[in-house]
């Protein structure tokens, strides 16, 4: 019995992945083994990281001059690895601050010896709004500006990719990345966790400009430099196999429903409903400025706070699980990645509406 | 239909453990999910991490003043944080080099500004010893010393554990972990990837005594800082949790057969086996010292090096897979972990003989 899943991440995957995965559990490919028992430089696996880097390149229509990384360690990682590739120490950096994780990224450059300039912050509005477009006063000598076009704590999202001219453009896309298409040779650098809209937890992609290979410090750690796992097709030591294994088949289920673009209209429709259905109740409340609200994570808080126990406690019995906001700000939210179907968001919303209706 | 596997990892994983991981894929512990779709932070899983590293504890009787970390980024990974979390810029770490792993180790050291001394090459054995345990002259100021009980490539292993006195000993123990009882007090850190006795790659633990905390470097990547991952309880990012959930069960298994002491008879008894075959016929050959012997990891060579790939072929079809050696040595090598059974080794053995009788 499957529940309806809106956890901010790890979260839902596609049950027809869950179940490939499932029947090929003792032997995958025909191999006799697990696809997490054999070698990842064996015939079978190389095969299978080949093609999953080929329908990734193809699902985001990727340049050729763009390299893709299947790394571990997670955007948490990214945050490390982003300054000791592409900034010497003491030398500049652009960070704009729109809420936790991009507050994150920023205390970890600052730690590892970037000057970071925090060239926009969101405090003013609590975080539920993003800098505007024209507003932004870049450093044309940064080594390169850093964003997070979609907060998943706070559920604000990035309408407009900023205009960095020469200075490579760095995007923690965790929660966005696969979520629709992108314009990616707008971006030196994107990173992306993969318990979102990719595959399970364990596994971040990176995908990286050429021109960015080669200006990492010489004290960088081996598994977090950019140039060796281009270098090594990221096997400079063993990668994360069943979890890249999982990405592939994400990848497939992704090209299976028309690609990217298909991902678009399908996320675009489950926010906009339940935007509306928020809206349009009393009882219910979302923070975030309408124009940069995001597709995939919507937070929610009820009118009544004294309400949020039973709402989670009743939800959950009505099989709608992981509606708790993060634990730093509490409330509600509902993360809506690619894998949650809409009659997941219709279940919620009748839920909502019969919740309010009852105790609003 | 399932082959023996004698890879050197990602390795063989028990049967059991994969069929239970097929029962729950799509809803694991009554939750409607699969334990790689649910937050980390909830609680089936927080339950699931504590029962690992309650298991983990018991198997290894390991002290309270030790803490356990289920980290990402591999052994290499750690090459790179030891020195990071122990020693600072320019102070002293003895290594001692038997092999490919722990030169490796010397080198992410040398580049992360550590004073290496490398206090035992096995060179002129071409890596087929160990020091003497009475030979090893080590600086009573060192940060540390760095060992490898187990060379994975050349199947050698350290019959003994070096005396420190007070100096810190670590150890890459990734081939070692959960083989056999370990004598944890006399180490300071012992890390170990899972892809070999533990779980999936993805995973790798860390177990650190606790004066060794707040040690570490200002500049440390937070992903790789000790300290940190253990005030969080391994979770400062989201943390490989179907990784974690496969240790668990492995854990499990191993305490159904009887713990450590259980594994180290099944260990050795495989290793005899296939060393006395090694040594009783004209066609294979082991080059390690007979003392130290790997049990884990058994390299052979043909005295006819053309029959290599027909070997290999044969075996193949003989549903014995994984067999070639790594590729910067060549030759051959019976990697015997934990979820390695007695019949694979039988089996093995009975091809060996068949094709010696019929090629040698």
């Amino acid at each position: 019995m499957r529940v309806f899943n809106f956890s901010a991440g790890p979260a839902a995957l596609p049950l027809e992945v869950l179940e490939q995965a499932r029947a090929e559990m003792t032997d995958w490919a025909g191999t006799g083994m697990s696809v997490m028992e054999v070698s990842h430089r064996g015939k079978a696996f190389t095969a299978l990281a080949e093609r999953a880097e080929r329908r990734l390149r193809a699902l985001l229509a990727l340049p050729p001059d763009y390299r893709v990384l299947f790394l571990q360690g997670g955007a948490t990682g990214q945050f490390a690895a982003v300054p000791l590739n592409l900034a010497a120490q003491g030398s500049g950096a652009d960070y704009l601050n729109t809420g936790v994780w991009s507050d994150k990224a920023i205390q970890e450059a600052g730690r590892l010896g970037v000057r970071v300039s925090v060239v926009a912050d969101e405090a003013a509005s609590h975080y539920t709004t993003v800098p505007e477009r024209s507003a932004l006063r870049l450093d044309p000598r940064a080594a390169y500006v850093h964003y997070t076009p979609n907060e998943t704590i706070g559920g604000v999202e990035f309408p407009y990719v900023p205009e960095t001219g020469a200075v490579p453009l760095v995007a923690d896309m965790s929660s966005t990345l696969l979520s629709r298409p992108i314009e990616v040779g707008r971006f030196g650098l994107i990173y992306a966790g993969a318990q979102k809209n990719i595959g399970p937890a364990g596994l971040c992609l990176v995908i990286v400009h050429e021109a960015l290979l080669g200006r990492a410090r010489a004290q960088i750690p081996a598994i977090l430099s950019y140039a060796r796992m281009a270098e090594s097709g990221s096997m400079l030591n063993t990668p994360p196999t069943f979890a890249w294994y999982i990405a592939d088949l994400v990848f497939q289920w992704i090209e299976a429903r028309g690609g990217l673009a298909a991902m678009a209209e399908h996320n675009r429709t489950k926010a906009e409903r339940l935007y509306a259905a928020i809206d349009a109740s009393g009882l219910y409340r979302n923070p975030v400025a309408r124009e940069c609200r995001s597709w995939m994570n919507v937070p929610f808080t009820l009118a009544r706070p004294e309400l949020e126990a039973p709402f989670l406690a009743e939800a959950a019995q009505a099989g709608l699980t992981h509606l708790e906001g993060h634990r730093s700000v509490g409330g509600l939210r509902a993360s809506l990645y690619n894998a949650v179907p809409l009659a997941a968001v219709d279940a919620l919303i009748a839920f909502m509406r019969e919740f309010e209706r009852r105790r609003g």
